[in-house]
C-alpha cells in the first residue's frame, strides 16, 4: 500500500494534441499565448517548474525556465528549452529563438495577479494583451483518454479512503483527529497533498469530514457544506467537535494523483438516523440516478441544473438542496481534472453543452440546518449513453 | 492529544491597533483601501468569510459580506457588518453607509487577479487605483504581542511534532508514508492544514520531509530545498523514495494554528553520518549562534545575509550553502505570521532594517548535491539583544 507510482509525465503526442488545439482556439483573438500560471504550464509542458511557455499561433512553443532548469528538461518532451533570468529577458529570448513578437498577445487574466501583469504590459510594450483564460479552460473541460485514465486511478485510490474511514470513527473522536488519520492513509497511496483550485481564494484541504450540524454550518467556500474549521483563520473543513451516535457524518474528500482529482463524497452513522434524513439521502440518490441518464452530450448544462433543483423541490426539499438561506450554492456539480473548479459548472444560467470526455463530480445534497448533511457526491465520465461513475464505493450510507 | 482549542478570534482592541496603523501608513497615498484578500482579511477583520474590509483614512471601517453574512458577524469584533451581493454594490453600499468614494483607493494589487482589478478600476471609476500592498506587508512584519503568542503556541506544537519524528522512522518506508503519519499527528494537535504563501504560484504542503540525495533536488520553490514530490504535478516535498540508513534525514515542517505558522527544521539520521557532514551541520549551528546574537534592532537584514554568506565561505561552504549553482537561494531567512513569506525577508540587497517583535525563520543549510542536506532551521522573535529562538528542539542531529 506504500504508493502507486505512475511516472506522472505527459506524454508526448498528447502535449501535441493540447498545443494543436491550443493554437486553433487561439488563432482568432491572439499571436501567440504566454502561459505563466502553475496548472495551465503543467497541462501545456508537463512541468510545475517555474518559468513560462510561449505558444505562438503557429508552430513549435518554447519553454523558458527561471528554477529548475534540469528538473524541467527531464519532465517535459517540449524540444525547445532555454533557461531566462527574468520576465524582463521574455522579448529578446523570443527574438533570439526566431519568434515574432505577437500583435497581439494571450495571458490567463483571471489568474495572474494585478502586478504581474501590470509588469506584463510593459515587457511587451508592443503587444495587445488579451485575455486567454476562459478559451484554456473550455479546452481543459474535454478530456484525452490519457486524462481519463489518470482521473480513474485518482478515482480508485478514492475508493481505498472511502473504504478505509469506517476503522477510523468513533464516538467521542474529533472530526479533526479523524481526518488527519485518514489523510495519512491517503498520502500512503501516494495523494499529492495540494489540491489545487482555480478561483483566487478558494482554498481546500483534502475535503469536508464533518459530524451532524457542524456539516450544516456555511462558510466562505462556494461548497454546500462548510464546517468549523479549526479556527476563524480557515473558516471551514474538521473542527474539534466530538463524533457523535445517530448524527450523519459526512466525507467529502478529494484524492489528487498525478496532478488529477477525484471529488467523492458518502455519509456515515454510528447508530442510526432519523427516518427522514433518511428519505432525504434517498431522495439525493433517486436524482443521481436520473441525472445520469438524462446527462449526454449536448444538453445544457444549466438545464441539468434546473432538472435537478425541479425534482428536489417535487420531493419537498427546495429548502434545503444545497444548501439554506439566500447564500445557498446555485450549483450542483463541477467539472474536475487538475483543478478543483474546472468547467462545466452545473450552474444555474450556464448555457455550456456537456461533451463526451468531459468530467463532472455531481453533489445533490440536502443541507438541514443543526441537524446535518445527507446525500452524495460522485465524479462522473460524460459519455454517450449518459455518465459513467469512477468513483464506485457503494452510494449507501454506511452504518456501523 | 485531541486538539488545544485556542478560539482564534483577534481580540477587538488587537483589531483597533491595526487599524489606526495601516491608516496611519494610508493617509499619505489614499483615502481609503479596500481589503480582499484572505489573509489581509483576517488581520484586519478577524475573519476569512467572503466579503470586502473597507479602510477609510478616517474613522470606523466597514465589512462587506457576501457569504457567510453570520458567520463574520460571529469572528469579527467591528461594529459595522454589512451584507453585499455582488462587488459591483459596493459604492453605492458604501455611500449609503455614509462614506465619501475616495479619490485614491488603496488595492492589494501583488495578489489581486488582474481580471478583477480591470472589474475594480470599472466599479470605482472616480478613483484612481494604487498599489498598497508594500504598506500592508511592512505593517504586519511586526507582530503584536498577542501575535508572538499565538506563533509561539504554533512553535510548541511544532516541538511536539519534532518529538514525534523518531517513532516514525524506519529503514525502507517511503518518505511520503512517514510524512502522511506525521501529519495526522500535527492534525491531532490542531494544525489547520492550510499553509498559506503570499508570493503567487508558491504552495507548500506542510513542508518538506526528505532523505539523503532526494533533498538536494531543487525544485521551483523559493527554498533552498525541492525534494522529489510524488510526481511532476507537484514537483516538490516527500516521494517515493525509501528512507536509507546512514543518510541526513531533512524533516522542514510548518505548524499552522490560528493562522500563525513556525517554521521548524531538523536533520534525523538512521546511523551515522559522514564527518565531513557532520561538520557542515556544526559550521551551520555556528553562523546560528552568531547571528543570534548579531540581529538586533536596526542591523539591515541585507547586511545579516552577507554576515551568514561570509561565514560560510570562510568555513568553505560557499559552493553548497543554501543550494548549488546559479538558481541557489538568495536568501536566509524570511518572515513569518499568517503567511510563510512574510517581511523582513534575509536576503540580498534587503535595505529593511530588524526590528522589535519581527519574526523571522532563520535557515542557514548546506545541500550537497547527490548526498543531501544538513543545517537548521528555527522560528525567532526579534528581541533588544537578538533573536530568541521559539522553536525549541534540540539542534543537534538525532541519531537513531
Amino acid at each position: 500500500m506504500e504508493g502507486q507510482r505512475f511516472d506522472g509525465i505527459v506524454p508526448a503526442d498528447e502535449l501535441r494534441d493540447r498545443l494543436t488545439r491550443l493554437q486553433e482556439a487561439m488563432r482568432p483573438k491572439a499571436n501567440g499565448v504566454l502561459i505563466v500560471q502553475k496548472t495551465d504550464l503543467f497541462y501545456y509542458a508537463s512541468t510545475v517548474q517555474q518559468g513560462w511557455l510561449y505558444v505562438p499561433a503557429e508552430g513549435q512553443p518554447l519553454l523558458l525556465i527561471f528554477k529548475d532548469y534540469q528538473r524541467a528538461c527531464r519532465e517535459s518532451s517540449w524540444q525547445r528549452i532555454i533557461e531566462a533570468d527574468s520576465p524582463k529577458a521574455l522579448p529578446s529570448l523570443l527574438a533570439e529563438q526566431g519568434y515574432r513578437l505577437p500583435e497581439v498577445l494571450g495571458l490567463e487574466l483571471d489568474v495572474l495577479p494585478a502586478n504581474l501583469f501590470l509588469s506584463y504590459q510593459k515587457i511587451f510594450g508592443d503587444s495587445r494583451i488579451v485575455d486567454i483564460s476562459t478559451d484554456i479552460r473550455l479546452l481543459r473541460a474535454v478530456k484525452s483518454p490519457y486524462e481519463i485514465e489518470m482521473i480513474r486511478r485518482a478515482a480508485h485510490c478514492s475508493d481505498q479512503v472511502f473504504a478505509k474511514v469506517p476503522e477510523l470513527l468513533a464516538e467521542g473522536r474529533s472530526e479533526v483527529a479523524v481526518a488527519g488519520e485518514l489523510e495519512g492513509f491517503a498520502r500512503s497511496l501516494g495523494h499529492q497533498g495540494i489540491i489545487r483550485m482555480r478561483m483566487w481564494g478558494g482554498e481546500l484541504f483534502y475535503g469536508h469530514l464533518l459530524s451532524g450540524a457542524a456539516a450544516a454550518q456555511p462558510s466562505y467556500l462556494a461548497s454546500p457544506t462548510g464546517g468549523d474549521g479549526v479556527s476563524p483563520a480557515v473558516g471551514q473543513g474538521a473542527g474539534l467537535k466530538k463524533i457523535g451516535r445517530n448524527e450523519p457524518i459526512l466525507v467529502d474528500y478529494v484524492f489528487a494523483l498525478n496532478g488529477y482529482l477525484a471529488d467523492h463524497a458518502r455519509i456515515f452513522c454510528l447508530g442510526e438516523l432519523a427516518d427522514d434524513l433518511l428519505a432525504a439521502h434517498q431522495a439525493m440518490l433517486d436524482i443521481q440516478e436520473e441525472v445520469k441518464q438524462q446527462a449526454r452530450p449536448g444538453i445544457l448544462t444549466g438545464d441539468i441544473y434546473e432538472l435537478m433543483v425541479a425534482r428536489a423541490a417535487e420531493k419537498g426539499y427546495d429548502q434545503w438542496f444545497m444548501g439554506s438561506g439566500e447564500r445557498r450554492i446555485r450549483f450542483t456539480g463541477h467539472g474536475v481534472g487538475l483543478e478543483l473548479d474546472e468547467f462545466p459548472f452545473i450552474a444555474k444560467g450556464q448555457k455550456l453543452p456537456l461533451a463526451t470526455g468531459m468530467v463532472v463530480a455531481l453533489e445533490p445534497k440536502v443541507v438541514i440546518p443543526d441537524r446535518g448533511v445527507v446525500g452524495i457526491e460522485n465524479t462522473h465520465l460524460v459519455g454517450s449513453s449518459g455518465l459513467e461513475p469512477l468513483t464506485t464505493s457503494p452510494d449507501t450510507i454506511t452504518f456501523l
